[in-house]
């Protein structure tokens, strides 16, 4: 169950608005590593989840404190939208350039769909979609999911940062960046102790049988391109981080095994096929589909 | 430049065909986490990257052999398909059940699309999309999604293994499951070397200053669900990974601040506002409009 | 903000597995009228709101609900999906065409992504999307919009009531049954009080000066088909339902005006134009645009 | 069967070329609740109904005539788009910044791929797609959403019309308006004649037996969130809509029941559990899928 | 204009209903290739073509008789639906597992979302989207897609005229190959005619100077497979469609040119660059960007 | 297998930075027709294909050729990004009127999630996807698919070319031109191949008995449109392209058939029926429902 209390976890107003800004900050809102994922992500993660205490626990706890980020960041912008401009072109444009440049670079439906509101929309006004979480079941797949999200969220959550000398706007930023800071740490912890404790280790999925896959090549860096600096790296020599072999470099991918020869389905499917076969089958399959249909 | 060998990396032939296989290998070519996606990202990565070296070189290399594997798996999904029945339901019912249980089993898109081919799409059809790939030019958090990918492919792959008896496909299966080994092992390679060497830190991005965020809540992990377990876990207390701090447990969320106050944008947008708003804006914004439009 | 308890609101334990029915549940959970949309369609609703009071408070009550029913949908299918078979397609036809039957018919990226979890799409796969929800700032509008999705909603949770015999799956959908026929009660009741209150009324939005809309088309029925049963509707005399005109009805549409002259755009663009045009931009603009660069 | 005439339902040519302008305009022919959506979802209702009579000819009449708007609108924006420019971005910004601003504001892609020529979008480059319809086949749930479409049109329309001082352009978006109006007003008279002839009532699907629902819930108001002023509406006391109940105000959700413990599918699906379920299960299921594959 | 008629162009009525195959036919309604596609895409091709007579008649008159094919087709598949099964999983498993195949066999939105009705869909679920229409502005390059959609349109169709053996379903199939066959010859002979007349010529676009384009590479087949086959076909020797030039056959792509060195982007992106570089921007860009912020 | 070099095949530097014309050189990279589209859809021919020969290995080198274009594009978009703003909205506004016009241009995707980087998108930020490919088996219509996929790209490209006058980029532009010209040779020349060496013929697919399409109508142009100059069309009269026929004009069509009466599915979809029906079938049906279950 889900309660919802009607105040933010901290202060989204910004000095003034910003319609070009409102709609960069759209990413972090409704973008692939914004906080609708974030927050469905966790929740997904935790209705799967296969044990019960701290682990799923966790993703209870931080599923809802994100629900509570994307209302920061949708009420900001709403605020930021406050004052925007109803984007008439022709006025704007003999005027003052500048005001044209401002509508520009806004997400126009802000205005035409939504009344200067927000939107569940990235920054180019893609919609957000489900495919853009990730819930497994297996959770040091998920975890490491997770840190990418959250490391991914605190790159743009900067740049944006950057984008606005707005102090209200900063002022949740820098609220924003120090919850990522905290959950990038918090997802590496998680997966570690996952370690630790035996749920699973490396490779992913760890109970999955190793004499089932082809270790001849479980550590070989096979190099498909013409650099040879990557031989150089630490996935070329050395023990393994899943501390089950050695790396080695494989300076020019061995010889491949030739292609199986083309397919030859049912000629009812009307694929293109070799001459001799199609003879065959008009004489043959087809000729008997046409009779004895 | 990319070159093309017409021989496969891995033999690709399954013993016998299996029309509903074939659909469910598709996930693994053309999902979220199939060999499309891993290629293209790390090919953008690559072509994005603001480094020479061997990073570059590792991403090139890598994405090159990842094309192979889509080649590998579109060949073995049409060979899976290659005497897939053409889907006669009324038939099929009359005379077997087990025919039209496989019918239902399949991606009938396979059959009317592809005429018994492979397709750029997932398990359920979906086609495959660029939002699936990340590239952000910071290497730690890329890296880190690589980890993630190569970690869901190969849950998936094992999965996958367990689904089909055909030693054909389980031959292959071996070798990617292999190789996705390898993959998982590389990026935390790459990644712990990037720490080691100076180019990035925890948090991510660890360039900007962390003097400009708030620090306070950097390291605090507010609970928002009502269980007390994750209290126990490693991201409450004690070091944190990123060696700048110490955990600590928030049993309760702060007091946030109140809301603020509702919007009001220009009354031509329309939306629904308070009454004597409405009023004012009655006798004058619209009203002017009305005039002087 | 929100806070989440580790309780459902209604118990949803199915008696028995059933990974077919899983499938279709999902329509309700990720699908375009499923708990997802309606959790963030009111979410959005309330962020927008320029109004404070009794309706936004509405809004922010009942989309924590809906989060909640998201909840038990999830928790709901993951049990349906707990003893799904793995599906090895030859086995299963084998010994028992039932079996494949129901891999047929069943998710199966249920299976190979989510492990026997929920996931954020619909009934046939399609993940959940933005798009799916509807916040104009508009409240006469927007509740329509919501009426709108308890009703389809709940049409959808009858159906899907008849689809299953299992008494625990059922009990759930009792519940969400009756909880669609309060919203839609409620949404039915707010739009009602929104036009007492005189907040908005029809035609939405009904602050647009209808001087300014074409008056002479604003209430007749134009027939477009060639049946004439339409005249005997509501919509073809009498008053209509904004108090402002009486319908009427137009048994064959007006003549309409000739369309205009096709474009003629700059050449280049490379559209395929009129032959002396043709001619004259290739001696000129085009000629031109070649010397000059 | 649809036929074609070469005039248009009404007039539909600018003063002058508008290329951010046509941008805009492409929300209302190809958005969520664009033309083509009308359109679409009429002609859909049509060839789904179960009933003949008025109300078929109802939908068939009007879904052509949206496919006349469709066609204003796409003349409309073609011409709009008529003498755009080019978009040198360097020329542009050296001799005239206004020119650049222009350029900021359209869709690109109205040059590079339609040659200035109206695309089937929305205002931000999303493809219209089949999703923003619906065909329920339920004709009260459906009017309702066809009364929600014309209403958010309308809204769309009505901002639209603000941000153009185009005599040629206001002139179509004036009898686009009208005709909203007149939709509105036939859908919500179709809506209530339906319930007055006994086709339908409320709740939506009406002919689901009540007692299958769990009717202690059925009017009950929850609250789930902290405001107490959604206390004060109509939803919250007094007579439902539907004329079954009595509406009642729940300040505080009923306690919740216990979470169902998590799930433990088959461990081949590798999902992380329990300690001594993984040891078991190695010892176990995966052994014995082990010895046996 | 588009007026109606309650009519159909052909019978589409099936013998017996069949939801298995009502999801197969869903692919030439709404799929990439399907009906909706050809009748929009001509409809877009007309709204923005530069040209008055022959053609933009043509497509106006093909378009209208696509949209009546759209209809035929929705109203087949709800025929086919007409008697679909419920779908209750546990029933149907016990007694008869033909019709639990059958139901794995189905579109299950069919059902749940459109009551058996028809959906604007593929025959993967799919909603249909705007991206699959092309309207480039030029002709000739328009009229060979409109080729293609015809042809790919025929083979889906083609292929679906063997997976049923219902007499009612192939007569209106059986029309449908007719009229794909005048489609595709139709547009052959139009594609021809524009040369023929002077409209456009090959290369498309004809009137781009060739001089701009780089002569040197623009008849050479480069050989980047290490196939040799490929130099024995008409497209590595004599003259070329265009009647420009003589085809050549590069068996070995020429050297390439070194790659750029990589980007170095302003710091505050927080990509991942040079250790020099990040010490001097550390000391630069980012410490002032520190200090003026 | 695929192996990758790291050279270009041509030259890929521009002369200066241009972030504007950046995100339009997105629309050829990663957009309807562009290089992903082709290399993926070369690809996927190939892997499909039923003959070995000249025409797979065709498919093969130059699929492989794409793949390259594809890294050209990135590597350019990369480049002209390098120094691009970072969108200091209020700054620029308030300094410089044509930098906020620059901004307003931009895909701020390219700065906030890629730091200056390349995205698989359009040039509106709609990313790449599965859908956009073609690959039938059937390889007349497949490489009718193709030539109007190097015709559309070419008309794009040719587009592009006049929207900078960077030389660099228009030196990229002028090679990738000329690699037009040829693939569209190459697929016009291949087709014309497939015919005369007997592998296909028209109407695609050719192997489909004549006898089974309703011959009446297969050289038919009937008129859906009120203008009459399609009359004077090639399509209209005279030999057929496909040689089987004589066009014919049908200045009106001819009489539909009746519309079969509407679908009458069982009562527990609750769509909404005839009013007799509803009363028996709530005494009937839905009351045994109500009754057995």
């Amino acid at each position: 169950m889900y309660f919802h209390r009607q105040e933010l976890q901290h202060k989204a107003t910004p000095d003034a608005p910003d319609a070009v800004y409102a709609r960069k900050l759209q990413e972090v809102l409704g973008g692939q590593y914004g906080e609708i994922t974030v927050a469905m992500q966790y929740g997904f993660q935790a209705w799967n989840a296969h044990i019960p205490g701290k682990y799923r626990d966790l993703l209870f706890g931080i599923g809802a404190e994100e629900m509570g980020h994307v209302e920061m960041l949708a009420v900001m912008i709403a605020q930021l939208l406050e004052d925007s401009p109803l984007g008439i072109t022709e006025d704007a444009v003999q005027s003052d350039p500048t005001v044209a440049a401002i509508i520009g670079g806004t997400d126009v439906q802000h205005a035409i769909v939504a009344g200067a509101g927000a939107r569940p929309v990235d920054s180019m006004g893609n919609p957000w979609q489900g495919s853009y979480i990730t819930a497994s079941g297996n959770l040091l797949a998920d975890f490491t999911a997770n840190a990418n999200a959250e490391m991914q969220g605190r790159v743009q959550v900067a740049r944006l940062y950057h984008m606005t000398n707005d102090s209200g706007v900063r002022d949740l930023l820098s609220f924003l960046l120090a919850r990522d800071t905290m959950h990038q740490n918090q997802w590496i912890a998680a997966a570690a102790q996952l370690r630790e404790e035996g749920y699973e280790d490396l490779p992913v999925p760890s109970n999955f049988p190793l004499a089932k896959e082809d270790r001849d090549v479980s550590y070989e860096y096979i190099n498909f391109s013409n650099g040879e600096a990557a031989a150089e790296g630490r996935w070329a020599s050395g023990a393994t981080p899943d501390g089950k072999g050695e790396f080695s470099y494989v300076a020019e991918p061995q010889a491949g095994v030739p292609m199986p020869p083309p397919t030859h389905p049912d000629s009812r499917f009307y694929g293109t096929t070799e001459l001799p076969n199609i003879v065959e089958k008009t004489a043959g399959a087809v000729q008997d589909a046409i009779n004895k249909e």
